[in-house]
């Protein structure tokens, strides 16, 4: 029976695992779970997982849900998924482990909060927090900069050192890519002052071509709209003299 | 050359490591970081864990911090670690990674949170922040319930429905045992209605013993410490008849 995975492609975590899958040939099937539409939320994915997040895998008589374990999983328990991504060497994985922990209170904290905190939240139906923003953005820069200047250090050109991508590399990355959603302006002031940051990310994306830009392909749709958005209601308040909050139904 | 150990047993995941090893025979020396001496400021620590925290270790020339990487590594690098603790099969492994991933955003965040903001602020010179002591409060209590209704179900003592512990029990218990610092109300408020995660806790003592009360005596002392700083409090207070905060230097 095929691994299925339970995948919202809007949820970073999910992104990270449909890439790591299709980059290493595994023969799975993608369920989308419709996160807008609250399909996590159903008794059926309940009983897959009982935090009613996705992403999440079933593999015969098998669930999982927690996106690392699910990349550690996949990659100790499919056969031809290449040592660079989870190293067999209890050195080099517990170092990984290490990153893959760090991930938690530090860049996820302050990604997810930041994105949720400027731009998801209206389209959410919730309040914006600017409390709630300016909270996350320091745990997000300071993420940025612990990766600029702790796991980015060595020669190589991804974490760790390393000269090929592994599991923390993607999951991290992925949780990066949700500052596209930033206008232009805000991503480049997030982002600008890291440049070794800003090559690790090409790397990444370069190492997982096509499909990472194929299962993005659903953020830079979004990235679109939002912008044609902003610039229409700018040209209203041109128009109209009034200024006004950005308010949208998905 | 033997395993190090930086820790402080003041700190819970400190406290963990320790007892593990100690269980499971581990030659190692303990290499005590006073946190309240902020010795892991020293550039000496620096070099072994550059986010200036306990615990870490060192072993020959490979250095590990984050507590469930180290956990991990330590399982898997020394001999003799019963395989209960983190076993080789990939999918009961899976299942102790997702708890543990798990712990980072929930009970760490509510448990730390909480004695922080209760008890430990005015013992390191910090206001007391009330609004955050309810926001911990709230994830505290609701990581509790999540342990009791959806990891300890199962016919086992333990998490995932184990019947001997592994490095999720120790990490997840040793988060819990910071509540001792809380008074007798408070911490029947919080922990009464989880029965099952009071005996789960007496199941990982006992397995663990006598090193789950031996490392923990530094706790067990500040908790009387507290306590009778608090009872001479009531007691000045009762006399005096003014009732104030409790400031109190270590």
């Amino acid at each position: 029976m095929k691994l299925k995975v339970y995948a919202d492609r809007m949820s970073q975590p999910s992104r990270a695992i449909l890439i790591f899958c299709k980059v290493n040939g595994i023969d799975f099937e993608e369920i989308h779970i419709e996160l807008s539409k609250r399909q996590q939320l159903s008794p059926e994915f309940q009983a897959i997982n009982p935090f009613k997040k996705v992403p999440a895998i079933v593999d015969g008589r098998f669930n999982l849900f927690e996106s690392h374990a699910i990349l550690i999983y996949i990659a100790s328990a499919f056969p031809g998924v290449a040592d660079h991504w989870y190293p067999a060497d209890v050195s080099r994985k517990a170092k990984i482990h290490a990153v893959l922990d760090w991930h938690h209170l530090n860049l996820r904290r302050g990604a997810a909060g930041f994105v949720l905190n400027t731009v998801l939240a209206p389209l959410l139906g919730l309040p914006l927090n600017k409390e709630a923003a300016a909270e996350a953005e320091k745990v997000l820069t300071s993420s940025l900069s612990t990766i600029e200047n702790i796991w980015l250090k060595g020669d190589g050109q991804y974490l760790l050192g390393g000269f090929r991508p592994s599991i923390a590399d993607l999951s991290l990355v992925c949780e990066i890519m949700q500052l596209q959603l930033l206008d232009e302006k805000e991503h480049d002031r997030i982002l600008g002052p890291h440049k070794k940051v800003q090559t690790w990310i090409a790397s990444t994306r370069n190492a997982t071509k096509p499909h990472f830009d194929e299962v993005h392909n659903v953020l830079y749709k979004l990235k679109l709209r939002l912008s044609l958005k902003q610039s229409s209601q700018a040209d209203g308040e041109r128009k109209s003299g009034i200024k006004g909050p950005i308010i949208s139904k998905m």
